[in-house]
């Protein structure tokens, strides 16, 4: 139950036509009501209503024209007594608005605070208002849909349903401990281990969608690669659509991992344009070859660039090679580039990367970078394909999946090994308590604040 | 009567706890309709109601949790049918939720257009938009209540006042042009008269408060002068609160008009920090020195930095002393710096700088800091002592009211001379047109679409 009543400005910093002033709390309604004049009093509106009238500022003078909107409980956003006040969206009433608020009672909401109540009213768990926070953040379709899955509570559900079914057998374990001494068997061994059994394989298979799951929220990693001079920044720049990357045609002139950001159907890249792999004596152009590794090492999809026009060039296939043997998840797409001097499309690949795909390209007259657009949105689109529905991309979820995973094996393997109740309880306990801080149903003021104040002041 | 329906984001651009679309038009309901997805439909609900429900993008599929309020005809701000949608202020939800608007049939709406309907509408006049948009960009206390007072109608008051008495009289006085054949005067001369002098007083008063006003508007002029080396910048520095300007014991150090905005009390100030006045043969310098002739001729206060410390020092009299005999609303400040090592405010003013208010400062010390912004404040107020409450910092009211004032002179002066009625007649309907102009009452979808032009979308 909150006893303080908190304030903030829920609406994008900065001017704008409206903004939106929100006051949630035992006493959002009577508060509010002193900077309020109207014909209507807010206390007399009932709940999801709104009123047209003037907010006034610390002095008791008219500030602006609102609209008031009233929330009462336990019907709102927090599940307490909630009030929005739409007004215009200037920098000086938006100030002034939160400083009578604050005169009247009301207390500077912290960032998240209005969510932290809602997961207390017990309006959303954890990881559904984690969720909304990468909702506010994401950028293209995929980061949306997979946030808006959190927020509607599919993976919540996913979690709970597991755990549930836990805690049931876990009672019954704790139940048989009660009883030691006559040796009775109340949870079914049989449907624990293979319940421990499924848990061990779900969240597993969850926390491997970490990584797509990571790729997708905040850009795929496309790192591109290719002799030098084989045309990458011109590629680059072809995707991204204007002239973010120096291009020239002094061999080695992409030092740099240049960080580019492009949205390619429902997915958002991140291309790393590497420097050439070219054998080199110039030390700073060596430590950027070393970078260029690096980068093709964290990349789900490597773009390699070729030059149809030189067939000789030092194309950097060793790297390549060896790249997909460690990750080979990694989809290899291969630009068979300058297509429009040659007419061809003939790219010599080694058999470790015949998984490759090959698209003839030209920068320069733009052929096949749509072709080129789709291979990577299908390269994306299939970095989910083994990992099914729901994506998990927050660390604190991944880890506790990877705890809940460890303890479900450790579960498994005792039952198998029929090692006693107790000991068998100790592990499934970890995994329920793994399984029961992703969303909430336990969690400490430490976690909480650590989650809450990563969220922007207002939500 | 608006055939289409327009929508647009209202709140600030970019990414926000939450963010409100705005759906006005005809259609309003039906097409906010198409992408809600709740037990309630939009349709069935009362004006000044909200709902939560979920808001669905252009395929149909859920885009995000939201909360629909309804204004219906004519209790909305645009007098249409609106809807207006909460959703969280993603930047990717808030595009798509435009896109699915559009979809469903909407237009997006133009720059200030929900604005121009409420205008069109009668919901607010002319002058009365204009000010919402002075008021979303007010920074400072007084320019924001100049604008709300805007708003709210005062100004409006006054002209349409105006304007309705002198269209009773011209009535009159062309009910006599039909009546010319038998000289009959309907229209009282005396009244008249004392009625047109009446509007050509007001009209300039108000037309001569717009320098205040604007000045009030976008930052009160502020031109900081003294000999090199009195301690301008420090004393801006100290003003300021922090190290804007390059300090330094250079003579010269200052070549640029840095322009600096602190606010003061109910004030936005505009500091100009001017080189020195040194006789000097260096170029660079000397084009300093010019710029800074300029900028005290446009300021509104001067502030004369003296070195109680070098009495000798070369202070510049004789451009302050012209500045001020030219403009004499100019408020001199004189502050007697590095007070802390001589102990004393000893300043020798010329009988021309009697005016002046002298304030023994410390830049070092901060000493005096606290009574120079209550100056300053004291001399931003002087500023509208003698307009009255009302002021005028739109450039278009201003030409229009001294418009009115020219035609209201001519309408005197042609009565006073017993010019025939149908001469007067032509004076005061110009003066009548003027007036009107500002209010709305008569407008040019030329005019509309340039006032228009410069509010935000979604405004």
């Amino acid at each position: 139950m909150n006893t303080d009543t908190i304030c903030a400005i829920s609406t994008a910093p900065g001017v704008g036509g409206i903004a939106v002033a929100r006051v949630s709390g035992p006493r959002a309604i009577e508060i509010a009501d002193r900077l309020w004049h109207s014909r209507r009093r807010l206390h007399e509106m009932p709940s999801h209503t709104c009123a047209l009238g003037t907010v006034l500022d610390t002095r008791g003078e008219a500030l602006d024209s609102a609209v008031a909107t009233v929330f009462r409980a336990p019907a709102s956003f927090t599940g307490d007594d909630v009030v929005e006040l739409g007004v215009h969206g200037s920098a000086w009433v938006q100030r002034e608005l939160i400083m009578a608020l604050i005169g009247a009672g009301a207390r500077l909401a912290e960032p998240g605070e209005f969510s932290r109540r809602a997961f207390a009213a017990g309006k959303m768990d954890l990881a559904q208002t984690e969720a909304v926070a990468d909702l506010i953040a994401s950028t293209s379709r995929a980061a949306h849909r997979m946030a808006l899955s959190g927020m509607r509570g599919d993976f919540s559900k996913r979690i709970e349903d597991m755990r549930r079914q836990l805690v049931e057998l876990a009672a019954l374990l704790e139940l048989e401990l009660d009883f030691s001494e006559e040796d009775v068997e109340f949870a079914s061994r049989e449907r624990l281990t293979a319940l421990a059994a499924e848990v061990r394989d779900s969240t597993a298979r969850l926390a491997d969608g970490f990584a797509a799951g990571q790729a997708i929220r905040t850009g795929v990693p496309v790192a591109i690669v290719g002799a030098t001079n084989a045309g990458k920044s011109s590629i680059l720049n072809a995707l991204a659509g204007d002239d973010r990357a120096i291009v020239s045609d002094i061999h080695g002139t992409t030092r740099d991992v240049v960080e580019d950001t492009i949205t390619v159907g429902d997915y958002t890249l991140r291309l790393s344009d590497t420097a050439g792999f070219r054998d080199t004596a110039d030390a700073i152009e060596a430590m950027g070859i070393e970078r260029s590794r690096r980068a093709l090492g964290r990349a789900a999809i490597i773009l390699l660039v070729v030059d149809t026009t030189a067939p000789d060039a030092d194309v950097p296939w060793q790297d390549v090679v060896s790249t997909i043997n460690e990750a080979p998840d990694t989809t290899l797409i291969v630009a068979a580039n300058k297509c429009d001097l040659t007419g061809s499309a003939c790219v010599q690949l080694p058999p470790e990367a015949s998984r490759a795909i090959v698209i003839p390209t030209s920068a320069a007259t733009g052929a096949g970078i749509d072709s080129l657009r789709d291979a990577l949105a299908n390269a994306c689109r299939s970095l989910t394909a083994h990992t099914g529905d729901t994506l998990v991309a927050n660390a604190r979820h991944h880890q506790a999946l990877r705890d809940a995973s460890a303890a479900a094996a450790r579960t498994v393997d005792a039952l198998n090994a029929g090692i006693p109740g107790d000991l068998v309880a100790q592990d499934l306990r970890a995994c329920i308590d793994a399984l029961a801080s992703i969303t909430g149903a336990i969690s400490t003021p430490e976690i909480l604040a650590t989650i809450f104040s990563r969220f922007c002041i207002g939500k």
